[in-house]
Protein backbone atom coordinates (compact mmCIF):
# COMPACT_ATOMS: atom_id res chain seq x y z
CA UNK A 1 0.00 0.00 0.00
CA UNK A 2 1.18 3.17 -0.74
CA UNK A 3 2.21 6.13 2.07
CA UNK A 4 0.03 8.35 3.03
CA UNK A 5 -2.64 7.64 0.69
CA UNK A 6 -6.02 7.85 2.03
CA UNK A 7 -8.41 4.95 0.57
CA UNK A 8 -11.97 4.57 1.03
CA UNK A 9 -12.79 0.68 0.77
CA UNK A 10 -16.24 -0.83 0.00
CA UNK A 11 -16.56 -4.16 2.15
CA UNK A 12 -19.33 -5.03 0.16
CA UNK A 13 -22.96 -6.01 1.87
CA UNK A 14 -22.18 -8.18 4.47
CA UNK A 15 -20.57 -11.75 3.68
CA UNK A 16 -16.84 -11.13 3.97
CA UNK A 17 -16.48 -13.31 0.48
CA UNK A 18 -18.32 -10.62 -1.10
CA UNK A 19 -14.95 -8.38 -0.76
CA UNK A 20 -13.00 -7.72 -3.49
CA UNK A 21 -9.47 -9.00 -4.01
CA UNK A 22 -8.44 -5.24 -3.68
CA UNK A 23 -9.83 -4.64 -0.94
CA UNK A 24 -8.58 -7.52 1.14
CA UNK A 25 -4.90 -6.71 -0.27
CA UNK A 26 -5.27 -2.76 0.43
CA UNK A 27 -6.84 -4.06 4.33
CA UNK A 28 -3.74 -6.77 4.66
CA UNK A 29 -1.27 -3.95 4.36
CA UNK A 30 -2.58 -0.71 5.70
CA UNK A 31 -1.33 1.47 8.29
CA UNK A 32 -4.16 2.60 10.02
CA UNK A 33 -7.99 1.51 9.50
CA UNK A 34 -11.10 3.89 10.30
CA UNK A 35 -14.57 2.64 10.49
CA UNK A 36 -18.50 4.15 11.20
CA UNK A 37 -19.73 2.48 14.28
CA UNK A 38 -22.83 2.75 16.23
CA UNK A 39 -23.45 4.35 19.90
CA UNK A 40 -22.16 1.26 21.48
CA UNK A 41 -18.98 1.45 19.02
CA UNK A 42 -20.11 -1.64 16.88
CA UNK A 43 -19.76 -1.37 13.17
CA UNK A 44 -20.82 -3.66 10.62
CA UNK A 45 -17.93 -2.67 8.47
CA UNK A 46 -15.39 -3.69 10.30
CA UNK A 47 -17.38 -6.94 11.43
CA UNK A 48 -17.16 -7.91 7.83
CA UNK A 49 -13.95 -7.06 7.00
CA UNK A 50 -11.67 -8.00 10.39
CA UNK A 51 -10.18 -11.41 9.44
CA UNK A 52 -8.54 -9.63 6.23
CA UNK A 53 -7.11 -6.47 8.43
CA UNK A 54 -3.57 -6.40 9.10
CA UNK A 55 -2.83 -7.08 12.34
CA UNK A 56 -0.77 -4.44 12.81
CA UNK A 57 -3.08 -1.87 11.94
CA UNK A 58 -4.28 0.81 14.18
CA UNK A 59 -7.87 1.62 14.62
CA UNK A 60 -9.63 4.31 14.53
CA UNK A 61 -13.24 3.65 15.03
CA UNK A 62 -15.58 6.95 14.10
CA UNK A 63 -18.63 7.69 15.56
CA UNK A 64 -21.23 9.90 14.21
CA UNK A 65 -24.26 11.04 15.79
CA UNK A 66 -26.76 9.96 12.84
CA UNK A 67 -30.31 12.30 13.74
CA UNK A 68 -31.81 15.38 12.21
CA UNK A 69 -29.29 18.13 13.94
CA UNK A 70 -26.76 17.76 10.73
CA UNK A 71 -24.42 20.27 12.53
CA UNK A 72 -23.40 17.60 14.83
CA UNK A 73 -22.52 14.91 11.78
CA UNK A 74 -21.03 17.73 10.10
CA UNK A 75 -18.76 18.57 13.52
CA UNK A 76 -17.73 14.41 14.26
CA UNK A 77 -16.85 14.05 10.51
CA UNK A 78 -14.80 17.53 10.77
CA UNK A 79 -13.04 16.12 13.81
CA UNK A 80 -12.39 12.30 11.85
CA UNK A 81 -11.21 14.08 9.41
CA UNK A 82 -8.86 15.48 11.59
CA UNK A 83 -7.77 12.54 13.21
CA UNK A 84 -7.13 10.60 9.44
CA UNK A 85 -5.08 13.88 8.62
CA UNK A 86 -2.91 13.51 11.40
CA UNK A 87 -1.98 9.83 10.66
CA UNK A 88 -1.37 10.63 6.82
CA UNK A 89 1.15 13.53 8.02
CA UNK A 90 3.27 10.82 9.33
CA UNK A 91 3.34 9.23 6.02
CA UNK A 92 1.11 6.38 7.21
CA UNK A 93 -1.64 4.87 4.96
CA UNK A 94 -5.35 5.07 5.88
CA UNK A 95 -7.98 2.63 4.73
CA UNK A 96 -11.55 3.78 5.92
CA UNK A 97 -13.86 1.17 5.12
CA UNK A 98 -17.87 1.25 4.97
CA UNK A 99 -20.28 -1.72 4.07
CA UNK A 100 -21.50 -1.34 0.44
CA UNK A 101 -19.92 0.92 -2.06
CA UNK A 102 -18.07 4.27 -0.88
CA UNK A 103 -20.10 6.84 -3.17
CA UNK A 104 -23.44 5.05 -2.72
CA UNK A 105 -24.89 6.79 0.17
CA UNK A 106 -21.79 5.91 2.53
CA UNK A 107 -20.16 8.41 5.36
CA UNK A 108 -16.82 8.16 3.05
CA UNK A 109 -18.11 11.14 0.81
CA UNK A 110 -18.19 13.47 4.07
CA UNK A 111 -14.22 12.69 4.63
CA UNK A 112 -12.98 12.74 1.38
CA UNK A 113 -14.50 16.20 0.82
CA UNK A 114 -12.28 17.54 4.01
CA UNK A 115 -9.47 15.60 2.15
CA UNK A 116 -9.13 15.05 -1.27
CA UNK A 117 -7.69 18.45 -2.20
CA UNK A 118 -4.63 17.83 0.08
CA UNK A 119 -3.73 14.05 -0.14
CA UNK A 120 -3.62 11.27 -2.45
CA UNK A 121 -6.54 8.99 -2.99
CA UNK A 122 -7.41 5.81 -3.64
CA UNK A 123 -11.87 4.68 -4.21
CA UNK A 124 -12.48 1.06 -4.48
CA UNK A 125 -15.59 0.13 -5.04
CA UNK A 126 -17.62 -2.58 -3.37
CA UNK A 127 -20.58 -4.45 -4.02
CA UNK A 128 -23.75 -2.57 -3.23
CA UNK A 129 -26.67 -4.17 -1.27
CA UNK A 130 -29.04 -3.46 -4.07
CA UNK A 131 -27.00 -5.96 -6.24
CA UNK A 132 -27.07 -8.34 -2.79
CA UNK A 133 -30.57 -7.82 -2.23
CA UNK A 134 -31.81 -8.50 -6.33
CA UNK A 135 -29.06 -11.83 -6.17
CA UNK A 136 -30.77 -13.13 -3.05
CA UNK A 137 -34.14 -12.49 -3.81
CA UNK A 138 -33.60 -14.43 -7.26
CA UNK A 139 -35.28 -11.34 -9.35
CA UNK A 140 -33.18 -9.56 -12.14
CA UNK A 141 -32.97 -5.68 -11.16
CA UNK A 142 -33.02 -4.23 -14.84
CA UNK A 143 -32.45 -5.13 -18.38
CA UNK A 144 -32.67 -4.14 -22.02
CA UNK A 145 -33.89 -0.44 -21.86
CA UNK A 146 -35.59 -0.13 -18.25
CA UNK A 147 -35.20 2.46 -16.10
CA UNK A 148 -34.10 1.93 -12.43
CA UNK A 149 -34.12 4.26 -9.47
CA UNK A 150 -32.74 4.06 -6.11
CA UNK A 151 -34.79 6.11 -3.35
CA UNK A 152 -34.23 6.49 0.01
CA UNK A 153 -37.15 5.57 2.15
CA UNK A 154 -35.97 9.26 4.09
CA UNK A 155 -36.52 11.23 0.56
CA UNK A 156 -39.96 13.04 0.54
CA UNK A 157 -42.90 11.23 0.03
CA UNK A 158 -43.66 12.75 -3.24
CA UNK A 159 -40.45 11.59 -5.11
CA UNK A 160 -41.04 8.10 -4.12
CA UNK A 161 -44.49 8.02 -5.48
CA UNK A 162 -43.26 9.39 -8.88
CA UNK A 163 -40.57 6.75 -9.11
CA UNK A 164 -42.82 4.06 -8.05
CA UNK A 165 -45.27 5.64 -11.08
CA UNK A 166 -42.71 6.26 -13.44
CA UNK A 167 -39.48 3.71 -13.38
CA UNK A 168 -39.79 -0.17 -14.40
CA UNK A 169 -37.38 -1.10 -11.48
CA UNK A 170 -36.90 0.46 -7.88
CA UNK A 171 -34.99 -0.09 -4.69
CA UNK A 172 -36.25 1.45 -1.53
CA UNK A 173 -33.36 1.52 0.63
CA UNK A 174 -33.02 2.59 4.56
CA UNK A 175 -36.69 1.16 4.84
CA UNK A 176 -36.38 1.25 9.03
CA UNK A 177 -39.14 3.31 10.48
CA UNK A 178 -40.37 5.11 7.12
CA UNK A 179 -41.84 1.28 6.58
CA UNK A 180 -45.53 2.62 7.00
CA UNK A 181 -45.24 5.62 4.42
CA UNK A 182 -43.78 3.23 1.87
CA UNK A 183 -46.29 0.49 2.80
CA UNK A 184 -49.02 2.68 1.77
CA UNK A 185 -47.93 4.28 -1.07
CA UNK A 186 -47.72 0.52 -2.12
CA UNK A 187 -50.99 -0.23 -1.16
CA UNK A 188 -52.46 2.67 -3.28
CA UNK A 189 -50.69 2.16 -6.42
CA UNK A 190 -51.45 -2.01 -6.01
CA UNK A 191 -47.94 -2.77 -5.83
CA UNK A 192 -48.39 -4.66 -2.67
CA UNK A 193 -47.87 -7.90 -4.29
CA UNK A 194 -44.85 -7.08 -6.57
CA UNK A 195 -42.71 -5.47 -3.30
CA UNK A 196 -40.10 -7.62 -2.10
CA UNK A 197 -38.77 -7.16 1.23
CA UNK A 198 -34.79 -8.04 2.00
CA UNK A 199 -33.14 -7.74 5.50
CA UNK A 200 -29.95 -8.00 5.93
CA UNK A 201 -28.85 -9.19 2.28
CA UNK A 202 -26.10 -11.95 2.56
CA UNK A 203 -25.71 -11.99 6.05
CA UNK A 204 -27.06 -14.49 8.62
CA UNK A 205 -29.97 -12.34 9.36
CA UNK A 206 -31.22 -12.36 5.76
CA UNK A 207 -34.78 -12.92 5.65
CA UNK A 208 -36.88 -12.41 2.04
CA UNK A 209 -40.38 -11.51 1.92
CA UNK A 210 -43.18 -10.04 0.37
CA UNK A 211 -44.11 -6.89 1.50
CA UNK A 212 -47.80 -8.13 1.62
CA UNK A 213 -46.90 -10.30 3.97
CA UNK A 214 -45.22 -8.63 6.54
CA UNK A 215 -47.75 -7.37 9.80
CA UNK A 216 -44.63 -5.02 11.58
CA UNK A 217 -44.95 -1.41 11.58
CA UNK A 218 -40.85 -1.14 11.22
CA UNK A 219 -38.14 -2.82 9.17
CA UNK A 220 -34.42 -2.83 10.21
CA UNK A 221 -32.65 0.12 8.76
CA UNK A 222 -30.75 -2.51 6.43
CA UNK A 223 -33.69 -3.33 4.49
CA UNK A 224 -34.43 -2.33 0.82
CA UNK A 225 -37.82 -3.08 -0.68
CA UNK A 226 -37.38 -4.35 -4.80
CA UNK A 227 -40.26 -3.43 -7.09
CA UNK A 228 -40.23 -4.04 -10.34
CA UNK A 229 -43.27 -3.45 -12.93
CA UNK A 230 -41.23 -3.79 -16.48
CA UNK A 231 -41.84 -6.05 -18.85
CA UNK A 232 -39.76 -8.83 -18.00
CA UNK A 233 -38.39 -9.17 -21.42
CA UNK A 234 -36.23 -12.14 -20.03
CA UNK B 1 -18.49 -25.71 -5.89
CA UNK B 2 -21.45 -27.79 -5.38
CA UNK B 3 -22.38 -29.93 -8.52
CA UNK B 4 -25.09 -29.57 -11.02
CA UNK B 5 -25.08 -25.83 -9.87
CA UNK B 6 -25.92 -23.10 -12.66
CA UNK B 7 -24.05 -19.97 -11.26
CA UNK B 8 -24.37 -16.56 -12.61
CA UNK B 9 -21.03 -14.89 -11.30
CA UNK B 10 -20.31 -11.15 -11.72
CA UNK B 11 -16.70 -10.80 -12.49
CA UNK B 12 -16.65 -6.64 -12.12
CA UNK B 13 -16.03 -3.24 -14.25
CA UNK B 14 -13.11 -4.69 -15.98
CA UNK B 15 -9.52 -4.52 -13.54
CA UNK B 16 -9.21 -8.41 -12.44
CA UNK B 17 -8.71 -7.19 -9.34
CA UNK B 18 -11.82 -6.11 -8.55
CA UNK B 19 -13.45 -9.76 -8.65
CA UNK B 20 -14.99 -10.55 -5.29
CA UNK B 21 -13.60 -13.41 -3.52
CA UNK B 22 -16.21 -15.71 -3.90
CA UNK B 23 -16.24 -14.96 -8.12
CA UNK B 24 -12.60 -16.09 -7.20
CA UNK B 25 -13.00 -19.37 -5.59
CA UNK B 26 -16.14 -20.62 -7.64
CA UNK B 27 -14.33 -19.82 -10.83
CA UNK B 28 -11.25 -21.92 -9.38
CA UNK B 29 -13.15 -25.16 -9.30
CA UNK B 30 -16.20 -24.70 -11.63
CA UNK B 31 -16.52 -27.56 -14.17
CA UNK B 32 -17.50 -25.58 -16.88
CA UNK B 33 -17.23 -21.47 -17.39
CA UNK B 34 -20.20 -19.79 -20.18
CA UNK B 35 -19.33 -16.38 -21.30
CA UNK B 36 -20.60 -13.73 -23.96
CA UNK B 37 -18.66 -13.67 -27.24
CA UNK B 38 -18.89 -10.57 -29.83
CA UNK B 39 -19.06 -11.71 -33.26
CA UNK B 40 -15.07 -12.22 -33.54
CA UNK B 41 -15.27 -14.78 -30.70
CA UNK B 42 -13.65 -12.27 -28.29
CA UNK B 43 -15.37 -12.03 -24.57
CA UNK B 44 -14.61 -8.81 -22.38
CA UNK B 45 -16.10 -11.32 -19.08
CA UNK B 46 -13.17 -13.22 -20.05
CA UNK B 47 -10.73 -11.43 -20.63
CA UNK B 48 -11.46 -10.07 -17.12
CA UNK B 49 -11.42 -13.74 -15.00
CA UNK B 50 -9.45 -15.99 -17.47
CA UNK B 51 -6.36 -15.58 -15.09
CA UNK B 52 -8.80 -17.71 -12.35
CA UNK B 53 -10.76 -20.03 -13.89
CA UNK B 54 -9.56 -23.72 -13.27
CA UNK B 55 -7.47 -24.50 -16.20
CA UNK B 56 -9.67 -28.31 -16.31
CA UNK B 57 -12.98 -26.10 -17.06
CA UNK B 58 -14.89 -27.01 -20.37
CA UNK B 59 -14.95 -23.35 -22.42
CA UNK B 60 -18.58 -22.56 -23.61
CA UNK B 61 -18.58 -19.66 -25.68
CA UNK B 62 -21.92 -18.27 -26.21
CA UNK B 63 -22.52 -15.83 -28.94
CA UNK B 64 -25.83 -13.56 -28.96
CA UNK B 65 -26.84 -11.49 -32.20
CA UNK B 66 -27.34 -7.95 -30.43
CA UNK B 67 -29.77 -6.50 -33.08
CA UNK B 68 -33.28 -5.10 -33.53
CA UNK B 69 -34.57 -8.90 -33.91
CA UNK B 70 -35.34 -10.14 -30.99
CA UNK B 71 -36.34 -13.32 -32.25
CA UNK B 72 -32.94 -14.19 -32.54
CA UNK B 73 -31.22 -13.03 -29.86
CA UNK B 74 -33.81 -15.06 -27.96
CA UNK B 75 -33.55 -18.03 -30.06
CA UNK B 76 -29.82 -17.94 -29.39
CA UNK B 77 -30.60 -17.99 -25.62
CA UNK B 78 -32.67 -20.53 -26.22
CA UNK B 79 -29.78 -22.87 -28.09
CA UNK B 80 -27.16 -21.78 -25.33
CA UNK B 81 -29.18 -22.57 -22.15
CA UNK B 82 -29.71 -26.10 -24.00
CA UNK B 83 -26.11 -26.50 -24.22
CA UNK B 84 -25.52 -25.23 -20.75
CA UNK B 85 -28.11 -28.12 -19.53
CA UNK B 86 -26.61 -30.68 -21.32
CA UNK B 87 -23.45 -30.20 -18.81
CA UNK B 88 -25.84 -29.85 -15.97
CA UNK B 89 -27.66 -33.36 -16.25
CA UNK B 90 -24.15 -34.94 -16.58
CA UNK B 91 -23.90 -33.47 -13.10
CA UNK B 92 -21.23 -30.41 -14.04
CA UNK B 93 -21.49 -27.08 -12.34
CA UNK B 94 -21.68 -24.37 -14.71
CA UNK B 95 -20.42 -20.87 -14.23
CA UNK B 96 -21.92 -18.24 -16.49
CA UNK B 97 -19.44 -15.23 -16.17
CA UNK B 98 -20.50 -11.60 -16.94
CA UNK B 99 -19.07 -8.75 -16.72
CA UNK B 100 -20.16 -6.21 -13.84
CA UNK B 101 -23.40 -7.10 -11.99
CA UNK B 102 -25.29 -10.91 -13.14
CA UNK B 103 -28.76 -8.95 -12.72
CA UNK B 104 -28.53 -5.42 -13.36
CA UNK B 105 -28.55 -5.27 -17.11
CA UNK B 106 -26.82 -8.46 -18.14
CA UNK B 107 -27.63 -11.19 -20.63
CA UNK B 108 -27.83 -13.99 -17.28
CA UNK B 109 -31.27 -13.14 -16.83
CA UNK B 110 -31.90 -14.41 -20.36
CA UNK B 111 -30.47 -17.90 -19.58
CA UNK B 112 -32.00 -17.66 -15.45
CA UNK B 113 -35.19 -17.61 -17.21
CA UNK B 114 -34.76 -21.17 -18.68
CA UNK B 115 -33.02 -22.68 -16.07
CA UNK B 116 -34.24 -21.59 -12.97
CA UNK B 117 -37.22 -23.40 -12.18
CA UNK B 118 -35.45 -27.07 -12.94
CA UNK B 119 -31.75 -26.52 -11.70
CA UNK B 120 -29.69 -25.19 -8.52
CA UNK B 121 -28.70 -21.51 -9.06
CA UNK B 122 -26.16 -19.38 -7.17
CA UNK B 123 -25.86 -15.32 -8.16
CA UNK B 124 -23.43 -13.80 -7.14
CA UNK B 125 -23.24 -10.16 -7.23
CA UNK B 126 -20.60 -7.89 -8.86
CA UNK B 127 -19.22 -4.81 -9.12
CA UNK B 128 -21.25 -2.35 -11.36
CA UNK B 129 -19.98 -0.35 -13.82
CA UNK B 130 -22.10 2.55 -12.37
CA UNK B 131 -19.98 2.35 -9.08
CA UNK B 132 -16.88 2.05 -10.80
CA UNK B 133 -17.18 4.83 -12.85
CA UNK B 134 -18.65 6.99 -10.15
CA UNK B 135 -15.48 5.73 -8.10
CA UNK B 136 -12.46 6.92 -11.02
CA UNK B 137 -14.34 10.18 -11.82
CA UNK B 138 -13.92 11.05 -7.94
CA UNK B 139 -17.55 12.03 -7.60
CA UNK B 140 -20.01 10.40 -4.80
CA UNK B 141 -23.28 8.87 -6.74
CA UNK B 142 -25.57 10.11 -4.35
CA UNK B 143 -25.99 10.57 -0.35
CA UNK B 144 -28.29 11.15 1.90
CA UNK B 145 -31.85 11.48 0.66
CA UNK B 146 -31.23 11.60 -2.99
CA UNK B 147 -32.72 10.24 -5.62
CA UNK B 148 -30.50 8.15 -8.03
CA UNK B 149 -31.96 6.59 -11.53
CA UNK B 150 -30.02 4.54 -14.12
CA UNK B 151 -31.46 5.01 -17.48
CA UNK B 152 -30.24 3.08 -20.57
CA UNK B 153 -29.66 5.49 -23.57
CA UNK B 154 -31.33 3.10 -26.08
CA UNK B 155 -34.31 4.01 -23.78
CA UNK B 156 -37.03 6.55 -25.27
CA UNK B 157 -35.35 10.05 -24.93
CA UNK B 158 -38.72 10.96 -22.89
CA UNK B 159 -37.65 9.27 -20.18
CA UNK B 160 -34.10 10.38 -20.59
CA UNK B 161 -35.56 14.05 -20.30
CA UNK B 162 -37.37 12.84 -17.25
CA UNK B 163 -34.54 11.70 -15.39
CA UNK B 164 -32.46 14.94 -16.04
CA UNK B 165 -35.23 16.77 -14.52
CA UNK B 166 -36.04 15.33 -11.83
CA UNK B 167 -33.45 12.71 -10.30
CA UNK B 168 -30.26 14.46 -8.11
CA UNK B 169 -28.40 11.85 -9.30
CA UNK B 170 -27.87 10.22 -12.92
CA UNK B 171 -25.98 7.91 -15.06
CA UNK B 172 -26.95 6.99 -18.27
CA UNK B 173 -25.62 3.66 -19.63
CA UNK B 174 -24.59 2.04 -23.04
CA UNK B 175 -23.95 5.51 -24.74
CA UNK B 176 -22.37 3.79 -27.88
CA UNK B 177 -24.08 5.36 -30.75
CA UNK B 178 -26.61 6.97 -28.93
CA UNK B 179 -24.07 9.78 -27.75
CA UNK B 180 -25.58 13.08 -30.13
CA UNK B 181 -29.33 12.32 -28.63
CA UNK B 182 -27.70 12.80 -24.62
CA UNK B 183 -25.70 15.70 -25.62
CA UNK B 184 -28.54 17.54 -27.34
CA UNK B 185 -30.45 16.96 -24.10
CA UNK B 186 -28.10 17.83 -21.82
CA UNK B 187 -27.25 21.27 -23.97
CA UNK B 188 -31.23 21.71 -24.31
CA UNK B 189 -31.10 21.72 -20.06
CA UNK B 190 -28.16 23.30 -19.39
CA UNK B 191 -26.42 20.53 -17.99
CA UNK B 192 -23.12 19.87 -20.22
CA UNK B 193 -20.37 21.19 -17.54
CA UNK B 194 -22.05 18.92 -14.86
CA UNK B 195 -21.83 15.52 -17.39
CA UNK B 196 -18.68 12.88 -17.29
CA UNK B 197 -17.97 10.89 -19.86
CA UNK B 198 -16.25 7.35 -18.38
CA UNK B 199 -14.78 5.21 -20.75
CA UNK B 200 -14.03 1.45 -19.67
CA UNK B 201 -13.47 2.41 -16.31
CA UNK B 202 -11.23 0.47 -14.33
CA UNK B 203 -9.50 -0.73 -17.88
CA UNK B 204 -6.28 0.34 -19.30
CA UNK B 205 -8.49 2.05 -22.06
CA UNK B 206 -10.29 4.21 -19.12
CA UNK B 207 -10.62 7.82 -20.06
CA UNK B 208 -12.65 10.51 -18.03
CA UNK B 209 -13.12 14.05 -19.55
CA UNK B 210 -17.03 16.47 -19.83
CA UNK B 211 -19.26 15.87 -21.84
CA UNK B 212 -18.47 19.77 -22.97
CA UNK B 213 -15.05 18.49 -23.96
CA UNK B 214 -16.21 15.73 -26.09
CA UNK B 215 -16.45 16.68 -29.73
CA UNK B 216 -17.42 13.18 -31.74
CA UNK B 217 -20.71 11.79 -32.60
CA UNK B 218 -20.49 8.73 -30.74
CA UNK B 219 -18.59 7.05 -27.65
CA UNK B 220 -17.83 3.36 -27.07
CA UNK B 221 -20.65 0.90 -25.81
CA UNK B 222 -19.20 0.89 -22.78
CA UNK B 223 -19.06 4.79 -21.90
CA UNK B 224 -21.32 6.00 -19.28
CA UNK B 225 -22.27 9.61 -18.67
CA UNK B 226 -22.69 10.74 -14.88
CA UNK B 227 -24.73 13.95 -14.38
CA UNK B 228 -25.01 15.22 -10.53
CA UNK B 229 -27.99 17.84 -9.54
CA UNK B 230 -28.43 16.92 -6.15
CA UNK B 231 -27.18 19.35 -3.00
CA UNK B 232 -24.20 17.69 -2.45
CA UNK B 233 -24.23 18.04 1.19
CA UNK B 234 -21.09 16.45 1.56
Amino acid sequence: MNRAFFYGIGVGPGDPELMTMKAVRLLGCCDVVAYPTNVNGDSFALSIAQEVISSNAIHLPIFVPMNRKRDLARKAYEIASQHIEQHLLKGRSVAYICEGDPFFYGSFAYLYAYLRTDYNIGIIPGISSVMACSAASGKPLAGRNDTFKIVPATADIYNIKLALQQDDSLAIIKIGRHFEKVRSLLCELDLLNQAMVIESATTDHERIYKVADWQGETLPYFSTILVYRGAEVW
